[in-house]
C-alpha cells in the first residue's frame, strides 16, 4: 500500500526547507495550462543535486508514493499533474550549465534551466540551441514531452537534439545514455526512449543537447496567400526542393486580425506565412528570392522581405504573441491549445476541416501552423466552468485528432500525451500501446513514475 | 526446452520449398564479414509476406526456437549468425517498394529491398534515400543496425531517416509504430527503439523512409593535408559555421597508395579529405569556395573541385572500393573492420594514437573516416586462421574501443554491438546495459529473437 505520508516525512528529514508542504506551493504545483481541475500533490522537493533526485526517488519507491517531475508547469495535456497524489520534484535549483564544448557543438544542461535562459549563457560562444517551442520551457520539459516547434523544419526536433541523458530510474538507480559523440549504434537507444516518456520511466537529471552555430546572416519574410492551400502548396515546394528555410509558419486571417490589434500591426487579414532564413549573405537572399517565386507561383503575393533585425524580432515577437492576442480576443476565457502531426499533403484539409467543423457549431478558433512538419494549432477559447463549452471543447478536440488518424497523421506532432491524449494513444497506436505498457512496466514495476500518464498499466 | 526440429517440421508444412535445410544454403546464412567461423542455422525461412512472417515466429516462439532476421549478410560485429542455431528468416523475397509519396517525402518498403535498388526505383521522381554505408545493404538491415555512413553529416543516420515500421514481436503480434506524420509525441518512441535493435525485440517487416528531393547541384573536390589533425580542423570548422557539406571524408596516407595502385590513380600519399557538395549551382560553388579557404588556413593545399558527374563518380567510386584497394595490398588476407565514433574534437588524438598501437606491434592498417560525425574504421588485414595475428587484432580493437571511451564516445558510430561488441557495451553503459536487459526481457520473455545478440538475458 502507498505511504505518502511516511515518504513525505523521511524526505522531510533529508531535505529540510527544500521540502514543501506549503499550500501556496502545493497549489503552484496542481495547476495546469488545460481545463483539469487544479490537481495538488502532497509535497514538493526541491533538490539541488542528481544524488539528491536519486535518494527521493528510493525513498518514495520504499513507500510507493508517486514522483512527478516538474519544470515550469508550460505542458499543455495535463503532464505534471499529481492525478494520484505523490511528491512533486521541482527541478527550479538543476538549472545549471554544466558544460560548453564550442568544437564538439554540445552543451550538458541540468533539466531546470529553460531555452531562453541557456541560449544567454551561450551567446558569447556563438553557438545556439535552436527547438523553439514557443513558451519559455526548461531543457528537462521539453526533453521529456519531445518538444519541437518553430525551427524544427531546420534544426530538428528534441528527439534529433538530445544526444546523452542522465536519469533516475525508478528504484533510485543512476544511468547514462548515449555519448558525446555525434552517433552511436550501441545497443538500444535508451536516450529517444526517455525523451517523450513524460516522467513515466525515469527523472530526467542531466542532458547533452547539440548547439549549432549561429547564422552568419538572418532574414525573415511574410507573405500573404488567398486560401490555406496555396500557403501549404508553397511550402510543400519549398521542402520538395530542399530550400534551407529556417522557419515556415502559417497564421490563419482569424489569428492575424488578433496580432494587428494585440501587437498594433496592419498585416492583411488573410492567410500568411511567416518566415525565416539562415545562412550566409547571399545564401538568405537566393532563398528567399526563390521563396518569393514559388509563393507567387501558387497565388501569394505582398511579399515582404526583413534582413533588419528589429524588423525580424517584430514579427516573430508577434507570432509568439499569438496565443496572447487571441486570448485578448475573447476576454475572460480560457484558451486551450491542442495539436495533432499530418502528412504536409493533408494538412491544408485537416486545417480546412477542422476550421468547418468548429464554424458549424457557432464558434470561431484561431489556427496556425509549423507548416514544413504538417503540425498545427488550433486555440480553443473558452470559459472552462461552462459543461456545454468544455463537452464542445472535448468533441472537436476528438474530431481532431481521428480526422489526423485518418490522414496517416499522429495525435500529437509536440505537445505529447499527459492525461488529455490517452485515449487517442490508443487509437493512433493500437496493439502497440499494450508494447508501450510493457516497457513502462518493465522501468517501473511499482507504478509510482507520474503513474497515470501516457499508459495505464493495471 | 527448445524444439528446433518440430519448429521446422512445422514451418515446412507451412512454406514447401520456401523453407530451406540445404546444406548451401545453411552455409550461406552461416557466414559473416568478421572472423568468426560459419555457424549455420538449422533452415532458412524465405517469407513473402508479414502474414508468414509472423506465422513463422510464431511457431517458432510455441517451440522455444530461434529466430534470426537476414538481410543480405554484410553486417560487420556477427549480428546475423545464428549461435544457438535456429531459424533464419531471409528477407529477399520482401523487397518490394510499397508506396512513395513525393509530396510528403517519404516512402514504404519492405526490409529485403537494397539501397541501391531503392535509390534505382526513385530515380524518376526526383527523389532519393540518402543513407549510404557504403556495402549495398537491405534497408531492413540498415534499419536493424541503425547504420549511417558518409551523407550522414548532411543527411543524417537511419535513426533520423525512419519515420515509421512494421514489427513482428516474439509471439507473432504484428505492431505498426511511428506515423506518416514528420514528428510525432505520441507515447515512447518504439521506431527509434527497433532501430539498432539488431533483431533481438522483433522482426521488421515494413519500413517508411523519409526522402529527399535530389539536389539541383552537386559537386565534389578532394584536398591534400599534411596531417591528420589539420584535416580533421578544417572539418571542425566547416561544421561550427554551419557549412552544408555532404560527405567530409578522411583518408589516410596508407589507404591513398591502395586507392593509386586499385583505382589506377595518381593522388599523392598523404592525408586527404573527400568531399562533396549538395545545393543549388551558385550555393555549391559558394560552399566549395569556402571549404577551399578553410582547408588552406589549416595547411592543406592540392584543392581539386569536380563538377563533372565522371570526375564524381570516379572519386567516390575510388572511395568506397578502399576496402577491397586495401585488401588488395596484402592478397589472401582477410579484412576485419571495426568502428568507434568520438566527440570531433579528440578525432585526430583518436586516430593518430590508434594508429600509432598498430605501428607499435609492426603492424599497418588502413583508416578512413567520416570524419563530420567523429567515426572512423580501421581495416585490420590478417589471415585469421593464424591464432597471433587474430589475437593481436582483437588487443587492438579493444584498446581502440576503449581509448573512444576515455574521450566521451562510443564503442561503435555505425556498426553495432552484434556480438563482437558486447563487452565493450558493458564498458560503455555500465548500469544502463541492465536496462537494455529489461527491454529485452519485456519483449522477448522466451529468449528466441536472434538470442546472445547486445545483451545477455539469463
Amino acid at each position: 500500500m502507498p505511504n505518502n505520508a511516511q515518504a513525505i516525512a523521511e524526505l522531510k528529514a533529508h531535505l529540510g526547507d527544500r521540502l514543501s508542504t506549503a499550500p501556496s506551493i502545493l497549489h503552484l504545483h496542481g495547476e495546469n495550462e488545460t481545463y483539469y481541475d487544479n490537481t495538488p500533490p502532497d509535497a514538493v522537493a526541491f533538490p539541488n543535486t542528481t544524488a539528491e533526485v536519486s535518494e527521493i526517488v528510493k525513498i518514495c519507491h520504499k513507500h510507493g508514493c508517486p514522483v512527478i517531475p516538474w519544470g515550469v508547469g508550460t505542458s499543455l495535456e495535463g503532464h505534471a499533474l499529481p492525478i494520484r497524489g505523490g511528491v512533486t520534484i521541482d527541478m527550479i535549483n538543476m538549472n545549471k550549465v554544466i558544460e560548453v564544448a564550442p568544437e564538439d557543438l554540445y552543451a550538458i544542461v541540468e533539466p531546470g534551466i529553460t531555452r531562453e535562459e541557456l541560449n544567454t549563457e551561450l551567446r558569447a560562444t556563438g553557438l545556439f540551441f535552436p527547438v523553439d517551442p514557443g513558451a519559455n520551457a526548461t531543457i528537462g520539459g521539453m526533453t521529456a514531452t519531445s518538444a519541437s516547434g518553430t525551427t524544427t523544419v531546420r534544426y530538428g526536433k528534441m528527439k534529433d537534439n538530445v544526444m546523452a541523458l542522465e536519469v533516475v530510474l525508478a528504484d533510485g538507480r543512476i544511468i547514462r545514455t548515449g555519448s558525446k559523440a555525434k552517433k552511436s549504434s550501441a545497443g538500444y537507444d535508451l536516450t529517444r526512449l526517455f525523451v517523450g516518456s513524460e516522467g513515466t520511466l525515469g527523472i530526467i537529471t542531466q542532458i547533452t543537447l547539440k548547439l549549432h552555430g549561429q547564422p552568419e546572416a538572418i532574414s525573415a519574410a511574410v507573405c500573404e496567400f488567398p486560401d490555406t492551400a496555396s500557403a501549404v502548396n508553397s511550402v510543400i515546394m519549398a521542402v520538395q526542393m530542399g530550400l534551407p528555410v529556417a522557419r515556415m509558419e502559417y497564421v490563419d486571417p482569424m489569428s492575424i486580425k488578433a496580432l494587428n490589434a494585440y501587437s498594433n500591426l496592419s498585416m492583411t487579414e488573410t492567410h500568411h506565412l511567416f518566415m525565416e532564413f539562415h545562412g550566409s549573405d547571399s545564401g538568405v537572399a537566393e532563398t528567399a528570392d526563390r521563396m518569393k517565386d514559388i509563393a507567387e507561383d501558387f497565388g501569394g503575393g505582398g511579399f515582404q522581405y526583413a534582413t533588419k533585425a528589429e524588423d525580424r524580432t517584430k514579427l516573430w515577437h508577434a507570432r509568439h504573441n499569438a496565443y496572447f492576442a487571441m486570448k485578448a480576443q475573447k476576454p475572460g476565457t480560457d484558451g486551450i491549445s491542442t495539436d495533432v502531426c499530418v502528412p504536409i499533403s493533408k494538412l491544408a484539409q485537416a486545417m480546412d476541416d477542422t476550421i468547418a467543423d468548429v464554424e458549424a457549431h457557432g464558434w470561431q478558433a484561431p489556427i496556425v501552423g509549423h507548416v514544413g512538419d504538417g503540425n498545427y494549432h488550433v486555440l480553443f477559447l473558452f470559459d472552462r466552468t461552462n459543461a456545454a463549452d468544455l463537452a464542445l471543447a472535448k468533441d472537436l478536440t476528438a474530431r481532431m485528432n481521428m480526422r489526423a488518424l485518418e490522414l496517416g497523421g499522429t495525435v500529437t506532432g509536440e505537445h505529447g500525451i499527459g492525461i488529455g491524449k490517452m485515449k487517442y494513444l490508443e487509437a493512433e497506436h493500437g496493439e502497440a500501446v499494450n508494447v508501450m505498457a510493457d516497457i513502462k512496466r518493465a522501468f517501473d514495476p511499482t507504478g509510482i513514475m507520474n503513474p497515470g500518464k501516457i499508459v495505464n498499466v493495471n
